[in-house]
């Protein structure tokens, strides 16, 4: 077991357990933001055979120019032409296609404005992808263009990444659900819809969010071995704080766990640890919100991703803070801003509240900013290391 | 009615008749990225009351400084101590709580090994939000920031806006629905799938996606009707070609549409018309792929927002265009990027596959380059203007 390591330490021993789930099939109008599980190769090509770029007709013949008048007809042929709309399949023999305002219809005949280069306005087969060529790798997320390029090749079902199942519990003994009234003493339980919205964003779904209340470490035991029957990936909430007699900690151990660390340099998010509980990572995060949320970035966040086959962290990027932060020293710190494209790139603004204990840092929140051991106090326009969220 | 207007112009003529939904309410696990319908003013002080900020004893007494020796109890005093877990509603008479790991326990006593001040360690009620204060106004997308802090305050149900029901009509007689085998001479909806996905993203849910088929002018009409009863805004596809005689023009004229504009100057997308139809505004949108989703970002993308009480418009911003574009002159013209953010601010690579017929720029799309009309051809390092989407 490790002990109090840094955060890369940490999350690569996570890593190191984590097996990409595998794919599964979904209706096309479920694939939105899912992760495509396959390469996606072309079919066929698209068009599959050429198609008219203009509603007009289609005209018969031989190149090079086509002039003149032309016979309306059902079939095409030398000197004859087919009424096409836009995006329609064209005869054989199309040699080329006239836009309708361009042309005199006089009765059974029309007769050209002006002469037109063989191939114009017709649309190639294959001119938007070329049967067997790679559209897009598997990983790719799915987004509505490649949900229409999905549609277009008759593809009604699609392979996507499984969804992550994480599974939440909450430990701590004066915990009550979020829907309910706390009696004196009890707290709601902000952190579990808090991490089952974060698991969302991050393309996974929450198969419970629970609390153990005040049965407590009776409960706990029983709670965690059912989460690990519905879920890929388990966050507690709570009980880990004073080292090695912490109640998450005695869980784990009590439920046969082999614990990969327990700490991690990192203010807040110190206290937090993982393990691994029949083949199944369980993460223990803070129950001090903005320490819960923190660590979830750093540590979950990462498992999450890996499980869908995403890169597992995003990458680092340098930014201006816009205002100051006062304190320095100390271990390092993650702090909660808001990142945005400024006129000399990112720029991250620091958001109120940035207490481990309170929940405001976390409104609006889409960064985290970086800051090393024993960093001296922030002034506006330092430059940061930033991590995307 | 307008013929042949400006985006700005055909958009504003759309906005002008656009109220926002009225508001619903939702179990708070279905709020993430819905639009809050109400300010969110704190209901109560959170922390409600003092809380411990460490595992360890809440101390009774009077301050200025907590030393020397406390009696352990169940209920506080002067002399006395409670053992408190971080998070823990605090006795009252509390003067300050040490951590676990600065005291020494002897029996029922504690020593505390260095004089703390009075008040640390406690966190004061309040701390986080204040009893009244306006925490985010209506119009706020429900972030798991802000479901964390409606969980800390009971709120288990939430009022947000309803999410537009957007339907969809292809209007192409050549069109089967994406799932279908096409016969020669038919085309798979790509469109349909494209326009739910993209109103998906704004927030909004397709009530239908629809094609006509074979059917034509004779199933168009009732199916419009019915579509009408079902949605907040109807997008048609195809038939929007040449002019006075389009179809989907004379759709609208025949189902007693008030068309607000017929055609508009943006290339792709000047295939483009809108009307109001039973109080309900119709976007016929052309059946070129490229066409149909830049004119869905131009002029329909604002509708769904307006309708969920969102500024209607994403702000231009200007770019960097990393690449380039020969054509130049004619129109407006709207190409297909990928912006992000360099360290100049933002760039803009324009995708592959730029004609109107081709989806291939749609993937990976997230911005509109905005090239003003009669531009030189575009080269690599040019400033230009950019809409995020």
């Amino acid at each position: 077991m490790l002990v109090d390591v840094s955060v890369e330490r940490a999350r690569q021993s996570l890593l190191d357990m984590v097996v990409c789930l595998p794919g599964e099939e979904v209706a096309l109008g479920e694939a939105r933001d899912r992760i495509l599980d396959d390469d996606l190769h072309a079919p066929v090509d698209l068009p599959p055979v050429a198609q008219a770029a203009v509603d007009g007709y289609a005209l018969g013949g031989e190149g090079p120019d086509v002039r003149g008048e032309y016979t309306l007809s059902g079939v095409l042929g030398r000197g004859r032409a087919v009424a096409v709309a836009t995006g329609a399949p064209l005869p054989a023999q199309t040699v080329a296609v006239v836009a309708r305002e361009q042309v005199r219809v006089e009765g059974e005949r029309i007769r050209i404005a002006a002469a037109l280069p063989a191939g114009r306005n017709i649309r190639p087969a294959g001119e938007d992808f070329r049967a067997g060529e790679l559209v897009v790798p598997a990983g790719t997320t799915v987004d509505p263009g490649l949900i229409a390029v999905l549609a277009a090749f008759g593809r009604d079902r699609v392979r996507v990444r499984r969804r992550p199942r994480v599974g939440i519990l909450s430990l701590g003994e004066e915990i009550v659900p979020a829907g309910s009234v706390p009696s004196p003493g009890q707290v709601r339980d902000a952190n579990g819809p808090l991490l089952a919205a974060l698991a969302a964003r991050h393309g996974a779904r929450a198969a419970a969010v629970e609390t153990v209340g005040e049965a407590g470490a009776r409960e706990a035991g029983p709670r965690l071995k059912r989460l690990l029957e519905q879920a890929d990936l388990v966050l507690t909430i709570g009980g880990v704080a004073s080292g090695p007699d912490d109640y998450a900690l005695a869980l784990l151990k009590a439920s046969d766990a082999r614990v990969l660390f327990w700490g991690v340099a990192s203010k807040p998010g110190h206290h937090s640890g993982a393990a691994v509980c029949e083949d199944r990572p369980v993460i223990a995060l803070s129950g001090n919100p903005a320490a819960c949320a923190v660590a979830y970035q750093l540590l979950a966040a990462p498992v999450v991703r890996a499980l869908q086959g995403l890169p597992p962290c995003p990458k680092a990027i340098p930014a201006v803070c816009t205002n100051s932060f006062p304190k320095g020293g100390g271990p390092r710190r993650f702090l909660r801003g808001c990142a945005a494209c400024g006129p000399k790139g990112w720029e991250v603004t620091l958001l109120p509240g940035q207490k481990s204990s309170m929940l405001r840092s976390l409104i609006n929140w889409n960064a985290l900013v970086d800051l090393p051991a024993g960093h001296p106090p922030l002034m506006a326009g330092s430059p940061v290391s930033v991590l995307p969220l």
